[in-house]
């Protein structure tokens, strides 16, 4: 059995988000699912994000959050920590599935404000609901994407959530405009008031090359191509920021095209099946679903990408044919 | 067994949204559930609704909620319909509850549309989802309840909706404002345009005395007060609109504190405690609790009720100490 | 000249918010307002409030706000404060107008904060900027109507407001559920961290008995029946707090009819017309229109108040016919 | 005196949406304007959009609003058409200035819907009442923009209100995502259903590639780089659409830059100043700022961006310093 790893404050690089992989008739499928976990670990990533919104969390049932959750671990078998998001309505249901995959090897879990929330009194005391419910040795990422949940936090707001509760590991930063925040975070904890903790940031790192100039500690999103965003991150913390940001700016246009709210996670599906990662792309209803005019604007976008690539000898990571299952 | 209750365009009078009792220590409280719905039936409901947002659904499990529903139904026993709330975030967990609870059998079930659903098109592609995903016979109360989920329904869009799914049996009508929709809806029938519904409506019944006038067949939603609900449409389907109305106007200050969003779960609960009817008025976290100040403003308004109630010569019912569980 | 009247921390009892009368053409009725402002003063009133939502002010041009600001201040001669909303999407035209009113002898401007604040921190900075705009010496209401402005303020927050800005001196409380607001507010003071401020409720006081226990100084809002407010608040304030319930509640049911979202304004234009107080209901576009069933269920609530006051021997003001103009 | 222009259903290219340049005492900056419309023209825009969003109209008065048009119209001297927004929260207002702004010589106006529509039937109505106010002889541009309005229209109900309202001529699409919705409108077009009208696109044109693919006829949007607009417009119309997107790929990083809310419009005023065009990059008040680290990433960007025109021999247009005023 490998050492246990749980999540801290120095955790950094690139935790891709993962897709949950359904059959046509939306069932999980397992076999994509060890696939799509081999791939991102052989892409270079440093953690794996499961559950989250790109993973249709929401549309799954408790059993199949479990289930899912324990395929992944397996497959991961402690290459690299897994945060599961378990977000819930319900602080019992919240609890209830954070015990379940800590037990089964989880290195944290990943907890979005619930909607409704509107005051920084409010987001204060439900997060200290939830510190208190999942107990004190469970690392905890605080995620912040205002633009689903509609709760909004300021710099000030996270500062103090951090400095009063130790569970609280890792910011997943999704606030936009959002780059200032990161710069006051960053001053916060250079003014001493608080201990430094991880920031990743998400958006499909639409801004990842300036919020590493502004002190992010990697990504925590979901694109297609997770090799991008390891590469870019390896380029900045290796002192080349102008060579992050050519490898950045070549999958800029598709990066921005999977961002897309609503629609952007069936892309993200599309694009991972034809990598031959997945088997189908199908969405759970209700879910946006890509048509003809769609299918062929990706076709474009993705022969230019790679018309780019070639040009700058930056070959994608291919899928490894391993047995699975 | 008793004959099967299905729901159908015919349905009038009180459905009470029912609340889920837990005990302090925040687990399913089945014998006060089996306290409150024997109180909801000697206070002269015509049917029951749970696993609403009164009820709590989203705190639950997918395990307790099946586990409720099914005590509920057996302490029911035929005696009234029960329609059971079964909105969902994805199609599939909404039909797996579903089809649970049509086979316990309720006589219904509720559904709001998701969070997100901005135009009529996106409104009506998402219920012809759900419609066909469940199947025609399962009959379906149509929410609509736009201070909570942000999804606006036009009297156009809902005159369409029911004309186009015939198993759509019953709008629960809780927009606001909300009367002229209302005479819209009817006015849609008397033209001819679709058949004739069942329209309860909701929002504590802030409006029921007007909305009965506009067309309302009696009321869905929760308060503390069943009797109340029962009194005011039994006298103005007899033809005693003034009546009703005094009645009504008696408990408005009462009703009109329950209304308050947010804390109004919490008051109506510690209202049934008082009562005698559920053991604790314990509610799940997330939510607001009541404090010093709130119970004795309560006392208040109670107190200020009961005398009223003497003067019009009004009693409550009284809770029947049956054996239970 | 009468003596300046000045908006203090002192304000208490009923700020009546003045509706902006027009012609059934559209223009500024100055007839009407003349008679309406004289009404509000009969009805004993403590001051008036102009240029409110429910004086539809984003509707009038600025040469209209100040026109009728003028028009109001002269009729009112000093016998009563005015305070003039200023709100503004720009600071500029905040403080433009604010020059203008308190020129012609306003009491001090009402600010609500712009749309799209979402954090303490911006929502302080904005009140900053407008305090420091508009200079020391204009008293200002802070008006918190989260229901239209989407911008939430915390009983926190709202401490740190006053306490940082001496300019501030009254609060508009209108956030629902606001009562534990109020008290914590209230608590506030008592604990010393800040000085006494005033609190006039809003949202047609369908809470103010409630209101006035835990702290309030009296209502800011903009009822058709300001002898109603004025009833409520004298009783309570001497002591008689069941005879202000008493006639609280005599109105409640048209309370809570005027206070429906959006048609509100309109109902309360035509029962101000009925009164004989302004001659025309019209709303300027865009705005609610009563149609013939509005009109009729209307009839039916005033005639239940009017067999309600006269069997609680308590007549309602009388406008008086005085010469306008 | 030049022909009227007045716009049409056949609009097409590039209408830029121009900043209203002020002092950095906060004034119009008149003499700045002049430059600002002169480097416009000369960037071969196809029309010029004042008092949109990016214009700050909402911090203008109805004067400055009226001066400013003046000053534009008189510059631009019949060599463009020029849109004037004209949007306001009261349809009074909305026709005087547009009034004013017509007789001035506009070609058009532009009307975004009022904040609190949610349905169709709710927005029907509202555009059914401006058209009829502002009367058949003006064009009108219905403007989408749902992230910053939250009012959200179908294809199917853009197709009823063009088909409905022969004075809207123009659809400024700026919905997100909106490439379907776009197909969907030249679809029914196509079909025959209505009309062929103009559409353009905004949201800093971060689809333009894929939109004009779908049928745009090029875009309205404020960007601090026309010349990239109109040579991605024109290359594409001359049937190079890869060079079309070659030169909309190289500024799609500042694109994305500019395009963030709140601060965007900020960023822009700041490129303009750098490129001698506007004095002051003064943003009035309550508005984003940029700070020292805004200002050094924006070097970053800017310098990337001229190394990468420089390579692709692509040179930026060059104000030209004619005397203005």
């Amino acid at each position: 059995m490998a050492v246990r790893l749980l999540l801290d404050e120095s955790a950094k690089g690139v935790y891709i988000i993962s897709a949950t992989p359904f059959t046509d008739a939306g069932e999980i499928d397992f076999d994509s699912t060890d696939r799509l976990i081999d791939f991102y670990v052989d892409s270079g990533v440093h953690g794996v994000t499961i559950l989250g919104v790109m993973g249709e969390a929401p549309k799954l049932s408790a059993e199949e959050s479990i289930a899912f959750s324990e395929r992944v671990l397996k497959r991961v078998a402690g290459r690299i920590p897994v945060v599961v998001g378990v977000s819930s309505t319900g602080n019992l249901n919240l609890k209830r599935l954070t015990d379940k995959v800590m037990a089964l090897g989880a290195a944290g879990v990943m907890v979005s404000p619930i909607g409704g929330l509107r005051t920084d009194e409010q987001i204060e005391a439900y997060f200290g609901s939830v510190v208190r419910d999942l107990g004190p040795q469970v690392p905890i990422v605080l995620q912040d994407y205002p633009q689903l949940t509609q709760v909004y936090m300021s710099s000030a707001l996270v500062n103090r959530l951090f400095a009063q509760f130790p569970s609280l590991k890792m910011f997943k930063h999704e606030d936009v405009p959002g780059l200032r925040k990161l710069t006051q975070l960053r001053a916060a904890e250079a003014r001493g008031e608080r201990r430094r903790v991880s920031i990743l940031v998400g958006n499909s790192g639409m801004f990842l090359p300036m919020e590493l100039h502004r002190g992010a500690d990697g990504a925590m999103t979901g694109v297609a191509y997770p090799e991008m965003l390891v590469r870019v991150c390896e380029k900045f913390f290796a002192g080349d920021s102008g060579g992050a940001e050519d490898v950045y700016d070549a999958f800029l246009p598709i990066v921005r095209y999977e961002n897309q709210p609503g629609i952007g996670l069936a892309i993200r599906k599309e694009i991972l099946r034809r990598r031959g990662i997945i088997k189908s792309a199908a969405v759970r209803a209700p879910g946006a679903r890509l048509d003809a005019d769609d299918l062929k604007e990706l076709d474009g976008l993705v022969g230019r990408l790679e018309r780019k690539l070639a040009a700058l000898d930056l070959p994608l990571a291919q899928p490894k044919l391993r047995r699975t299952g």
